[in-house]
């Protein structure tokens, strides 16, 4: 036999356990590894994701081998638990769920209480001692198989549980008795033969097949696409599926089923976490429809539930939990996300994973266990995602502003966020497309929702617990949400939502505030992160460990002053133009554009001059101590100008230049493609003046903030664009002129590199020539990503969508650096330039410096450092610690 | 010593040779080579092109060794002649001249009799008993070095002699008594005082040291840093200078000077064919104000003068002349162009070098040497510079249009253009820069009209011959020439030229007939050339040697046809959006592009279909047993529709829709970075039916094409602008479908390959991963000079011109490709693409394909083929053919 298809878990003996993830997927891998630790884990086998491949190349169709595997695992599974799959007397039900290599919830099918049919409900009723229980459980199996494996849409159940108790008076399930249920089976069963022309099947290996099918199936269903894609999970993983023995926490009072996490998943706490509820099945936690009970009494006192806790209702289950967690948690040396089920008093563990949780929670959660020791400082590090620090670094709720809090429901996932209200995902996604904020608002969230909460700021449900839908996912994409604000009614219909006699409408502005579970009227200011605590923390021990630099881009003193706060060693990337487009300045940079010579042009820039130099002050003085990169003009002038004719006359008479002239030279600097044009080190050439101006400034602002901090800044001189040594020569010429200039008026001597943007391609491959000369590179990977690809970064939206959706493109290139291309570039201009040049510095500054997967990439091939927006400084400083890590390991 | 600084040559022995080309210069070298063949060469010595190189490096100073050198190389020259330079009574008169390793006629300075001086100039008298020789060569000495050494303006000495003519009613310089030159001389050195407050130099070290300063200084003049520009010479290579004993051709009527060619320099006829004048100096040849006289009798009817041959005057020096003239072109195996004087009937050879010929003129060279068995056929391949056949492949005069013949001159440069009459280079240059063809008409031209004639489509002087300065730069830039048309009166006041009462004024068009020497008013039709004789013959001859197929660039059947006959095997790129312009097409393609979703798409599609497929039957039929390879739809979709909002309207009723649909559409479809945005094959990708019916017209006509011409033809289809491997599977995947379908739709089997065009860097560096399912690749070096250097063809014209003058850039890389740059991306892609896939089709189709340093960088990488212009196919193939000789030699 050439595969193994299926491995058996439970009854204390696995054939897989925790390692083989990529095969056995996380729910099954786990399960095996839990009942190696001797936990109580229903029996069951896992049928792998080798199964999922081969059904996927084979037209969907399963090995040959498969189900006998199956039949013998099911004998295993019948034996363990003493019962007999199909039989009447004692017949065993089963689970069939999906299990990936990485989480997805929600996101794929599951079926339960599977071998229920006419004649084995009799057999769990007898059995179960409640014919109720028994005909409940059948009439959610077909509920569930015929939604799942059938196709028949759910409404037509829910229709006819509605009209039935509508025809009874019946307001609750709960009044329903056996007798209720077994004509709605009729009914269920009836639609089901209308719908799909056969009968419900009765055959339980037929129901088995057609399970196992399905949940495969899923793998490829729209929503499960779409998720993947958001979170770049590999198509050609595919799922494992789980056939395990149900139990059954909806047995009667002395039954329950929850969710629990080994610590809180909001803010880190150490400290058993969770929800359950009495008398249910698990997925009725999940759903969100009736509103769990806390595990814990310190939870239940905390939120003021007067629903008793777990450790309240069934002592001793609660006390045999947290043993288990506590053993699971020092197991997998990392928080757990766990399932349980308690039927009749005996707990059951259904699943354990590594627990998702928030930016906050994940910090306080690495730091204490790094201190507890059950975990390195390192692997501390490697348990947080850097772009989640995002959501710590943005603003939240001042707290001194007035709200009008008009609802409260709970801190499902933190931040705080203002939006346009919207009731459904599709408006959500519109709106945002046309550049709208949005709060998404809704009952609940379902698996179809995930577009539009994609698309939202913020998100507001009326139901559902921490662990609802919404919760789950909300917390994962780091978008704010509160859910459960049950005071508050959504008319769907009417677009609108009301609070008593507040009434919301659609479209207007609302604030969710996702620490506090506060629904706010209108837009509420915000304040600044504090960044102290578990976040120093982290920051320190990456600093400790990671070898690239971090810089900041920064063109005004507001961007350094923040970036300097989030630990920028000095500013990577100035762009002088932003300075240019001052109101006071504009008038002259245009007169300076219209000047008919050198001469002109040279009166104009004398009026620039200062306040360059006072630009450049102040920046040097924030900066004291570190170095600051300044890259010369580079945009073509065309963008200092007017764009339409009457601004052009407008500005004509502002800076008393003759219209038509003005007019004339707009038109002169057209460009057909200005991204290729005349800008760069191109305008350096033309118009050396410009050049000598910006680097006047620069060495005569060294001067004066020496004398103002007491430290000279070492400035750094970029010549943006180079394609060639003899460009770079002709400027670097210049600067040095200037210098000696300025050097001889003030006596002083200045410090100073002058080095080069590496953005073009020709550029990396003359790497070696231009290193001869220039004393640095920074990678512009925003101009090399758009050569490199021939794609205008400005013109792809109409493209890249469908790039990254067909998976023409894993990524959009301008987000994440694309290794195989401009990567090379990149390791070619690296390589070349050090050959010449060995002390030579090597940064980046295109936006990919503040991209975690970029950073791992600029660590790799030895870069000095990387230069991000000041908000994503953080950000950088772990991901550079975390692939100094990384390749440590590899 | 460190370096020997000087070179001796003559009284028949010589310390350097020709082939020291580097060191001594192109006549330096070839001077020694003639004395060591026992030619008669008046001694002297070359200053080296190391003194060039040292004098620039150390501020226009010289190595100290250098005078002493002089001093020594100065006493053997008197030696050999028995004379002493600086004596009053055996006075050694000298010529210094600039010899540099590349030919640049014209374009430095010389000084001839030099070591003449008050007294000297009585011991020249008294020795060659001619006083009025001797002071008219003193006089001219003056002149030419206080012009050239001491730059007073010549002006003043023109000015000076034609007042004393008026002054003494004399009309003719002959006129002029040894008494009356006494005189002029006095009045020449007055002159020189005042204008430069010292006496005109009477020692005459310092007249030579001021002479060879002058000659180095002329390397950095403003023409010749134009020439070399023009000529691709490099800056660093520098001149030598020679210093020669002097002979005089103007010692009276046994006295002659005279330039000539071993064979014909215009239609290379195997004869003897030059100029002279009696009682003359070499440079009133070249300066053309005599009009010369023929050296062969033969020559002489031919042309049919009155004026008598060498032949008829001086048979023994003419037998001399013929003797020498063929063993120096049987020792240097090529075509010699050569100087010589007569003194007293003693002949004096001056110089030799290899003759500039025309394209003609080379070819049958060429061939006949070949056919002589003098040079091999590789050898007579290597003597054609490829350009040079451009001048052959354009039409000449149509001989039966109505000419109206104004007036006839020499046929100094082949070829026939008109073009409108101006009288200025500068406005010549003006006049092209805004779209105008240009004839500069000129009494006579000098070096300071290289960039007029440069612009000029024609050039026409009504005085000089056939080496007349416009005659020899004329035919070296392959512009058509008519020279000494001297029935022409030039009014350059009046801006207009006259022939008896017929008045020509500027901006009225001419034709010139280089061929025919004609002058023809107006504009008159031309027709295609003929290429067979010795084009044919080399072209026979290249194709043996090449190992570089030569496709064609061609979107017409006219072209396609052009380049059949030129020898093209195959289309390299027929680009398909030509084919979409036509007005019967352009209508459906609108509607396509405006409509609303596929199926609006593709009904317009379905008109299109069946014109696209007659484009392609009817390439196929032309190139028929050939390849053509078919680039699927490249630009973006906006450039089909129309610009302005009028235009816009208009179109829309034509197409009946709507206008708001169709401005919106149009304003939606604006890119930034045109050339960066929607299209190649992300059109392919977003629009997949575009490129399914491109590929459906092209799998038809192949059917249909074979059905008539017998022979099925292979396309080769083209996906462009190919960035990663998953674009082009997706769009290959698509085009095998339509294969499939048109097979089972006809029942036959079609033979394609499906490749793409390698334009992007990322492709160059993928390249391993596209050749694996791509089945060729053409390297569109156009876009991938554009992406590797960031600029953009179309807007580059605002700083290319600065970037060549600067030397930033060598050569404008569009036009020849950047090897270092652009030409890396090229060799990495042919080395991956190659790797993956051994037998790949590697071709070029951007404009390099047609250039021939390009065509060199091809050969060397192992390129399949080059594809190019149709009128670029024999220059492509013979460049071929001389990169595959000299890859031999290298």
């Amino acid at each position: 036999m050439a595969s193994k298809w299926v491995y058996r878990f439970g009854a204390g003996q696995s054939e897989g356990n925790a390692s083989m993830r990529a095969l056995l997927g996380g729910k099954g891998g786990n399960l095996a590894e839990m009942s190696n630790l001797g936990l109580p884990v229903p029996p069951g086998f896992t049928i792998t994701t080798e199964v999922c491949a081969a059904y996927y190349d084979n037209a969907r169709t399963f090995p040959s081998e498969l189900e006998d595997e199956i039949t013998e695992a099911l004998q295993f599974v019948s034996d363990a638990v003493g019962a007999e799959f199909g039989s009447r007397d004692k017949p065993l039900l089963v689970s069939v769920r999906s299990g990936a290599r990485a989480s997805m919830p929600g996101m794929m099918d599951t079926v339960l209480n599977l071998g229920l049919n006419d004649e084995t409900v009799e057999g769990l009723a007898e059995r179960s001692g409640d014919r109720r229980f028994a005909y409940d459980s059948y009439r959610r199996f077909i509920q569930m198989y015929s939604d799942v494996v059938l196709g028949v849409d759910h409404h037509a159940f829910e229709d006819i549980l509605d009209n039935f108790k509508d025809e009874h008076r019946l307001n609750l399930d709960t009044a329903l008795s056996a007798e209720h249920w077994g004509e709605i089976i009729s009914r269920y069963k009836q639609v089901v033969e209308e719908t799909t022309d056969e009968p419900f099947p009765q055959d339980v290996k037929a129901q088995l097949r057609g399970a196992i099918d399905a949940v495969f199936g899923s793998w490829q269903s729209a929503r499960a696409i779409t998720y993947r894609l958001l979170n770049d999970i590999p198509d050609e993983w595919g799922t494992a599926v789980n056939v395990q023995a149900m139990v059954f926490g909806n047995l009667g009072e002395t039954s329950a089923t929850g969710v629990a996490f080994t610590r809180n998943p909001s803010t880190g706490e150490n400290a058993l976490y969770g929800e359950f509820l009495v008398n249910a099945q698990g997925e009725d936690v999940v759903a969100g429809i009736r509103t769990p009970q806390n595990i814990t009494e310190a939870a239940r006192i905390a939120a003021g539930s007067e629903a008793p806790s777990l450790e309240a209702l069934m002592p001793k289950a609660f006390q045999e939990l947290s043993n288990m967690f506590a053993k699971l948690e020092r197991h997998y040396r990392d928080m757990q996300d766990l399932e349980f089920t308690i039927q009749d008093g005996k707990l059951w563990m259904l699943q354990t994973r590594s627990g998702k949780r928030t930016a906050t929670a994940a910090l306080r959660i690495a730091v204490e266990m790094a201190n507890e020791g059950l975990i390195s400082r390192k692997e501390a590090l490697m348990r947080i995602d850097p772009n989640s620090l995002d959501q710590l670094l943005h603003p939240t709720l001042d707290p001194d502003a007035a709200r009008a809090v008009i609802a409260s429901g709970l801190p499902a996932s933190p931040g705080a966020a203002s939006g346009a209200v919207v009731f459904e995902s599709d408006e959500a996604e519109r709106m945002k497309a046309v550049g709208n904020q949005v709060i998404l608002v809704r009952v609940e969230t379902s698996p179809e929702d995930i577009h539009g909460m994609h698309a939202a700021e913020g998100i507001l449900t009326t139901r559902g617990g921490m662990t609802s839908h919404a919760a789950v996912v909300a917390r994962g994409m780091g978008t704010p949400c509160v859910s459960g604000a049950g005071s508050i009614f959504v008319d769907q219909a009417a677009q609108q939502f009301s609070i008593g006699t507040t009434v919301v409408k659609k479209g207007d502005m609302i604030t969710v505030d996702g620490s506090s579970g506060q629904v706010i009227l209108g837009t509420v200011p915000t304040i600044k992160p504090e960044l102290s605590g578990d976040f120093a923390t982290i920051m320190r021990w990456a600093d400790e460990v990671r070898a690239l630099g971090i810089r900041t881009n920064a063109d005004t003193p507001g961007d350094a002053k923040v970036a300097r706060e989030f630990g920028a060693e000095g500013i990577g990337l100035c762009r002088t133009e932003h300075m240019f487009f001052d109101s006071e300045r504009i008038v002259a940079v245009r007169q300076m554009i219209l000047a008919n010579d050198e001469q002109g042009r040279r009166a104009a820039l004398d009026k620039i001059l200062p306040m360059q130099r006072a630009d450049f002050i102040e920046l040097f003085e924030i900066m004291s101590g570190l170095p600051v990169t300044i890259r010369l003009l580079d945009p073509p002038l065309h963008e200092f100008l007017p764009n339409t004719q009457e601004e052009a006359d407008e500005v004509a008479d502002l800076i008393g230049a003759d219209p038509e002239a003005m007019r004339a030279r707009v038109a002169e600097l057209q460009e057909f493609n200005p991204m290729l044009g005349h800008r760069g080190c191109r305008i350096a050439i033309t118009y050396p003046e410009i050049a000598e101006m910006q680097a006047r400034a620069i060495f005569e602002a060294v001067g004066e903030a020496a004398a103002r901090t007491g430290e000279p800044p070492i400035p750094e001189i970029m010549v943006p664009l180079i394609a060639t040594r003899a460009e770079f020569d002709l400027i670097k010429d210049r600067i040095d002129k200037v210098a000696e200039q300025v050097q001889a008026e003030s006596g002083g001597k200045i410090d100073y590199l002058v080095g080069t943007m590496i953005e073009l391609p020709r550029a990396c491959l003359t790497a070696g020539e231009i290193a001869a000369a220039a004393e640095f590179f920074s990678f512009g990977t925003n101009d090399l990503t758009q050569t490199a690809f021939g794609i205008s970064r400005d013109d792809s939206a109409r493209f890249m969508g469908e790039y990254t959706a067909k998976g023409i493109l894993p990524i959009d290139p301008f987000i994440s650096i694309d290794v195989d291309g401009v990567g090379e570039l990149v390791q070619i201009a690296s390589e070349r330039g050090r050959a010449a040049r060995p002390d030579i510095k090597l940064g980046i500054c295109g936006e990919h410096g503040g991209d975690p997967a970029s950073i791992d990439f600029c660590h790799k091939i030895g870069l000095t450092y990387v230069s991000c927006s000041p908000f994503r400084v953080p950000i950088a400083r772990l991901a550079a610690a975390r692939a100094a890590i990384a390749a440590e390991v590899a």
